[in-house]
């Protein structure tokens, strides 16, 4: 497989053909490329280039392209679609995949493109999908799955089966289910392969099934999943029916983008921004943070401002509260982002006090270390040994305060049921340069006994 | 399905039946957990414990649970076991499992460890996987596939395909290889099951299968089977002859990884380090980057000594310092993250120039809006408009240096081959920092006509 490759030379051939309304070429063209390849192409289009595209193509290749492009993009190719051409893109989709293409539609079209839909059954499925959140388990499930009654026996089994196979992208197991269409079990395909065809469903089916509830967040199921390795889940109603399932490949674009999130929050990015948005929305998306950033800044000042006293006779002081912030907000940053994978990743055992008290011990170990090479790089610089003291005392006290700051508050941040990210990055580097700037005066005076 | 937890008193009873020997209650128990919770439990454990647990239950169950459990743990418990014992569980195991755990193992007793294996073909296998890098798709791939000839008709496949399927955990594809195993394309569960099985592999089968190079790297096996939604891909060797075959499970793992490891990169964490690991372990993550972030600190007081003839007449600027590390920091942190972040989901478009140009108009646009409003509060507060107006000047001037740094340094590590994510957290705040501060100090004091 030769890897595809969007180049700038592709790019323009395509908007050549494009321009220039060579249609049996641009068909061609694109009849060798993956959809998945073809909505990357069409992200870079014009929206009017990407809608020809879009326009020229079967629903059945489109509509997988369209399920893969920037949302941005589709939102605005739809825009010039009709009704009746939407919904047989949504014909062509799964459920999951229509429904979420549905909810980005406006809302007075959705009920056109609704009742547009010819598969009236298809429909009343997007529809109920609809409904649920989109970081539920809900939001996540398609309603296409093979399932069979306990009741039957297995050549009945294998004729329904068959018939709902057609709808089914990809079958992975086979749901077993009793006459109120309540969840039982699974039949494996392996068994499928490996079992005699003589074999009755009630007897045979695997009854340990792993289901999670309809209102499940997005993120437990993704946590599910992957601890115990499951390549889709069924999901069930309140009362144990079966209504959906979730595959793995929705579940790996969750843990994208929760991943995403939290790098970005860590490096105080706020929304979910890529390099390639306007420079408008990056603004939006980082200014908020740089203002805070500001506002510790000023507030730094104003604490030095206090101590201004100090200045003539300890200017040295004063030279050294960059690294001072740069210490409390490094240590601070490193305990919170350890604390914030460990939430998501469900590995942090025991209580809040013995965090804490770890993580004072290792800012103990860290900020001795750390003083005591300052120590002595401050005394052969200045030859001032009761101010080097003073200031690698006060760090050691300024390290100290700032682990146990990044690790307490996504703690309890995570216990209020805040996201525990957002108290990395900027967050805790602004605190941090407060309070360490502030300690560090503080013990630094009483050290040189001012 | 109630969701497993591991609480405290749970520990408690596991460990006392475990000192008790009260094995029939503690089989009983097990016997009702999922592998991996018992991994989840292992790993809470006394290596002893873990030990006495392993070697009492079934190896069915222990070789999955050994291969859940962390790597640390695993290692220490398998050092208590016999050579046979090891082959035992080995037995058990799909091939690259199978083989992670021996590539862990002390290299004196591998070789005893293999011929113990009774399976001669299984043990060849493990051999095989054990020559490629970790972090490539040899690394990650399995032995166990289903595969037929296309010179078979369907009878023969489906009687061939019942027996490799008894040793194959999930059938994703059934392959389908020419006389010389390479690999020609593949027959899907689907079509096994909509399919009359009248008809001939040759004519019935899909040919285009996508495949990746037994040579080709972890981060990008995953990227290919997420942007194609895959949930297993085939490898070949250089020949095209198919060798294995790459899940999605381990996938979800690469990507899990490979997040994570940005992330303590971007927080300044080195080694793949959890919060549960020793105070000493941590610390050999933690202590390199607060090392670089004290001599980063050391040069900004080294510089602000050598403006320390302003100090008299505008201490002012002094106690700026902190603000303006923390803002070049912020914006260095933020505008390479979202390089890193591109770079990783390979959504970056055109050249570095680009890049730069537009980093320099979006850090210019922050910069004046954030200098208004230090210049506003600072000559509020000081009632110094000339000092307030040469900070601001000084601070637009460091953000857009710093967004530079920023942008560039990710891209020029790229082009490198070097991971850009080292390029993130502490490394880009200490540089920014000194930097910063030298081009404060220099355009305030041209600004002050000093």
């Amino acid at each position: 497989m030769t890897p595809f490759k969007l180049t700038d030379e592709l790019l323009v051939e395509i908007r050549e053909l494009i321009s220039d309304h060579k249609n049996v070429g641009l068909r061609a063209m694109m009849k060798e490329f993956h959809y998945a390849d073809i909505a990357e192409i069409a992200d870079e289009l014009t929206i009017d280039e990407a809608t020809y595209l879009i326009k020229l193509l079967d629903s059945e290749k489109t509509s997988d392209i369209l399920a893969e492009m920037d949302e941005d993009v589709r939102e605005a190719v739809l825009n010039n679609l009709s009704a009746k051409e939407i919904a047989g893109e949504l014909e062509e989709l799964d459920t999951d995949d229509a429904a979420d293409i549905v909810s980005e539609l406006p809302q007075e079209i959705v009920q056109r493109v609704i009742s547009e839909i010819e598969d009236k059954e298809h429909a009343k499925d997007i529809v109920d999908l609809l409904r649920y959140d989109e970081d539920s388990a809900g939001g996540l499930m398609a309603k296409e799955l093979v399932k069979v009654n306990e009741n039957w026996n297995v050549l009945t089994c294998v004729k329904e089966m068959r018939a709902q196979a057609e709808n089914v992208t990809r079958v992975h197991s086979i749901y077993v289910v009793d006459d109120d269409d309540k969840l039982k079990g699974r039949l494996s395909l392996k068994d499928l392969l490996t079992n005699s065809t003589k074999t009755h469903i009630k007897v045979g089916y695997i009854s340990k099934v792993d289901a999670v509830n309809v209102n499940e967040k997005g993120e437990e199921v993704a946590r599910i999943m992957s601890k115990y390795d499951l390549e889709a889940i069924p999901v069930v109603d309140e009362i144990g029916r079966l209504v959906g399932r979730i595959t793995i490949d929705d579940i790996v674009d969750v843990i994208r983008e929760e991943a995403d999130k939290d790098y970005q929050l860590a490096a105080g990015i706020s929304q979910d921004v890529e390099a390639d948005d306007s420079i408008w929305e990056l603004t939006r998306a980082r200014l908020p943070w740089l203002i805070l950033g500001l506002f510790g800044g000023l507030g730094a000042a104003a604490i030095m401002g206090g101590f201004e006293e100090m200045i003539a006779k300890h200017a040295i002081l004063f030279f050294f509260t960059p690294l001072i912030a740069a210490m409390a907000g490094n240590v601070g940053v490193q305990s919170s982002a350890i604390i914030v994978q460990g939430l998501a990743n469900d590995d942090l055992k025991g209580g809040i006090a013995n965090r804490l008290w770890k993580e004072m011990l290792l800012a103990l170990l860290n900020g001795i270390i750390l003083a005591v090479l300052l120590l002595l790089f401050t005394w052969l610089w200045k030859g001032d040994f009761n101010t080097a003291l003073a200031i690698s005392i006060s760090l050691i006290a300024v390290i100290v305060v700032a682990g146990i700051i990044g690790t307490f508050i996504p703690l309890f941040l995570n216990q209020r049921g805040i996201d525990p990210a957002i108290a990395t990055g900027p967050f805790i580097t602004t605190s941090n340069d407060i309070f360490g700037i502030l300690i560090y005066f503080f013990i630094a005076k009483s050290v040189l006994g001012i």
